[in-house]
This record gives structure tokens, sequence and C-alpha cells, in this order.
């Protein structure tokens, strides 16, 4: 994702340099006219804009302030723009920390997957100061075909980000469950996909994820693995306001079931083998699609 | 539902003899040129398709079967088209039956509310034999923009229909329990809606009921106690079948919950006042709609 961000930067002449803890994407950087640096505090050095595009708030926190840090060369007045899906309170505490340190700071999630990444037409929901979001615009301008300015307190993006991990994470456990129902009860599953997403049933998940399901395809788009982490910042952030989501709380056991299964690194529509072992069905469709 | 129904066929041309047990539709339906029948039997002597637009398998038996019943009169080789949602195991019995009095029977459940009915704009989702498709056309046409053929096997289509039903309520629910999540966090609701329409995160539902959620207005188009019904039937068929629906489940709860606190005649929306309630949240929006 951090690569594809890079490329679409560079693409539209932002000078870029990037910092991966593996080296793979080093080759494609450098080809495309970027540098590569050994270290986040090497990126960093000089640089107007830093960019996180990191799994979780453990790696923010290391790329940040760990051993070799960004947070040691960054240059005062420079923004840090914080891409990751986060726990809202993590966003809030890391940006007092940074605006004392003289940086600016946008808590700026997106969403869309590695192909919008590489468009540049990610959505970003940010929130913060008037000064982070002009200092951030170049990004912000090569990455994302919209950005929603939800406040201007860090956090609030990231709230918004999690409300719509809650509903993207629980619509997809639902669309396995019909999908795997409509199977034991002898429906073709290509058949109910058709009809559905012309119905008041369909989500953008179903019509997204439903076909990595009938085509049995569970290459890993984004795994499993995210949406345990993702409902577990929603159930986290839940307790912590002491807000009950039951809904939320029964999908993210689902993603639990699916890793406990073996399946944690596969796509997120392999939920669906839970309710394919339990039942003793298979949702794949019982005719090859057209073309195929 | 029956009168939006009736009216979109008189204005394609069709003749139309009409019963309901309230007598409110009745003006109408002669002022736009149809015939009012005083019972079922009346309505179905002479016709050669019966079209049932009722609440639930009990109504389609009292209407077809009970005191007056449509079945006494219906001529033989008529077509019953049923478009209620009801059980497969209640539409596949009803279609023996039916069958085996010389009529024909379509298997028709819709999707589309009162204003898509009264615009003939239905999507249905049926089944039954090759008879029955052409005997029922007339009416199709009059009524759907969409006819999905699912299979030659009445309850195939009221299988469709129900794995719909549980991917729709299951919706609302995860719409109530975000949008209250959200106002719990302190994110302004229109804003929350504004983005995620726009995500990934959306679904039909969340498009479409939301709005009621942050209007506050609860004016019942589909009724809370309609999901009671309609998730219950995914239950019952999932329990005759021995197949495990937790996010279904949860979410008939959550109806149940609404219909039990006194919402049970208000809008599906509705569901959300579970969670203001328990929460002690409101997911009015902040600020009045532009135009308001």
């Amino acid at each position: 994702m951090g690569s594809a961000l890079a490329l679409a930067l560079l693409e539209k002449g932002r000078r870029v340099t990037g910092y991966d803890v593996r080296p793979e994407p080093r080759q494609a950087l450098e080809a495309a006219g970027g540098r590569w640096a050994e270290s986040p505090a090497e990126a960093a050095r000089d640089a107007s804009i830093l960019v996180l595009m990191v799994v979780n708030a453990e790696q923010a926190e290391a790329a940040l302030a760990g051993p070799g840090g960004a947070l040691g060369t960054l240059p005062r007045g420079a923004v840090v723009v914080l891409h990751s899906t986060v726990p809202p309170a993590f966003a809030r505490s890391l940006a007092a920390r940074i605006e004392a340190g003289g940086h600016l700071f946008l808590d700026a999630p997106v969403s869309g997957g590695v192909s919008a990444a590489r468009k540049g037409a990610l959505s970003v929901m940010a929130s913060g100061s008037t000064a982070a979001f002009a200092a951030a615009k170049p990004e912000l301008d090569g990455v994302a075909s919209r950005v929603f300015e939800i406040g201007r307190e860090p956090g609030q993006g990231s709230v918004v980000k999690t409300v719509n991990q809650l509903l993207a994470g629980a619509h997809i456990a639902v669309a396995a469950e019909a999908v795997a129902f409509g199977a034991s009860l002898g429906v073709d599953t290509q058949v109910l996909y058709d009809v559905i997403t012309h119905c008041a049933g369909s989500s953008w998940m179903f019509a997204n994820r439903v076909p990595h399901m009938i085509e049995g395809d569970y290459t890993p788009l984004s795994a499993v693995n995210i949406f345990v982490k993702d409902l577990g910042i929603v159930l986290d952030s839940a307790k912590e306001r002491g807000f009950p989501t039951p809904m939320a709380s029964q999908a993210h056991t689902l993603f639990l079931a699916a890793a406990a299964a073996g399946h944690a690194r596969e796509d997120d529509a392999a939920v669906v083998k839970v309710y394919e072992k339990l039942a003793g069905v298979s949702v794949r469709r019982s005719t090859p699609a057209a073309g195929n």
C-alpha cells in the first residue's frame, strides 16, 4: 500500500523518499525516480511531509519514535500524515505529542485498496488543524480523489474510519452468512449474487467480496487479520466509551474463528469458510462463469 | 402495497378486481377504473391471474382457503401469484396443494417498497413452472421492472427472498449500531452519512434508512414488525435446515428489542432507538439539513 502511494505521487511529479522494513519495494521505487532510505530517520530528513502507511498503531509508533525513528530528523513545521487505521484515542495522543514537538499532524485514514492507492484515487477521511491540511495538500492531491474534512480535532478522522470498519467488517460477515445459508438451502450462489446485487439486501462489501467466495479465490487483497485488528479497534473504542456493539462483536468473533481455523492471512472473504466448515456446505457456484 | 399494485396494473390497461380486508382502498381503486369485490372468492371468480400481496403466510392461507377464500371460485388453469414474503417451506407446500387443485402457482416475492410498486418498478424473484411464468406474464410485466427467474421449483424464489431479508435486516441493525456509535464518539451523524455513503462501509439499507434516523422521521414505510417477521422466517428456516446464523439472530434480537420498547409499528429504522436508549445518545444531526 505504501509502495502504491509512493508510485502514485512520483507519477504526479512529487519528490519521494521511501522506507520500508522489507527491501522488496526498493527496486520499483528507484525505477520510478524515487529515492530509497535506510531508515525512517533518513527518509524524514529535509522532508516537508512525512507520510505513514503502516498496518497499525504499534508500527506507526516504531516508525516515528523507535530506533532510527522519523521524529528525530523531521524538520520543525513539517506535517505528519497518518493514513493507517488506528484507535481514535491513539491518533489524539499522538497528535498532542507531535504538535508539542513543533510539527503538524493530520489524522487521515483512507478507504480504498491497493489499486485505488496506485491510481491516486483513495478516499481520505481527515481531521486536523487548518495548517495541517494546508501543509498536507500536495500529498492529499496526489493520492486521493476525495478528501473529507471531518473536523479540526485529530481523532475525528479515525472515529469515522472506525465506524466505516464496523460497517465493512459486519457486512462481510453478513454476506458470508447469507451466501452460505442460500447454498445450504439449495440455491445456486451465482444466481443469488446476480439477484441480490440488484435488491435492497446489497452492500458495497456484498458486491465486492461475494465473487471471491463463489470463485473460491482467497488471494489476500485485504486479509482476515486486518478485520481481526479493525473490529478489535471498534470493540476497544466501544469498551472505552461504554457503548454496546452486538453486531460488531459477533462479526469480530467470526473473523477470529476464521483466523483460528488457519485462514488469518487469506482474503477477508474467507470468513465464509467458518460457515462452510460448520454447516458442511460449499458456496462455490454450480456452473462456470460465462467466459471462464 | 396491494393498492399500489392494482393502480399500477390499471394504468397499464389491465382489468383489475380488488379485495382488501380494510375498506380504505376501495375508493381509489374504483376511481382508477377497477372493480371492488366483497371477498377473495368474489375477486377470484372468472380471473385468469390471482395476485396475493398480503403480510404473511397466515393471511395468504386465509385469503385462499379461509371463509370466502379465493380457491373456491378461481377457474381451473388460472395462476396464483404469491408476492408475499413467506417461509420457503410454506411456498412449496402451498404450490403442491394449488397444483393438485388444477391451478398454476408462481412463488414470486418482491423487492422494493410501496413507491416502486406504484410505479410498476418492483424486482420479482420468482420460481415456478414454465406454464406458471407464461400465465403470470401480464401481471409481472405490469408491476416489475426486473423479473429474476430463479428456477422451476416453487420455494426457490422464497429462498432468495429469505436470504435478501437476512441481509437487509442485518444491514439496518448494523447501520443503527454504526450511526449511534459514531454519535457516541462525538461525530456529527450527517457528516458520517455523507462520508460513509462514498466508502466501502455503505449498503443499500445504510444509504436508505440512515436519513430516517438522523432526521428522526419514523413514519413507517416498512415497520419494525416486518423485520421481526422476516428475520423470524430466516431463523425458522435456519433451524429447520440446521444452519447457524449468528448475525441474523443478533439482528432479530435487536428488532425484537425495538418492538418490546414500543416501536413495533414505527419505521424499521427505529431499531436505532434501542442503541439510543441503552447508551443515552441521540443520532439526530447537529445542524439542520441544507434547504430545511
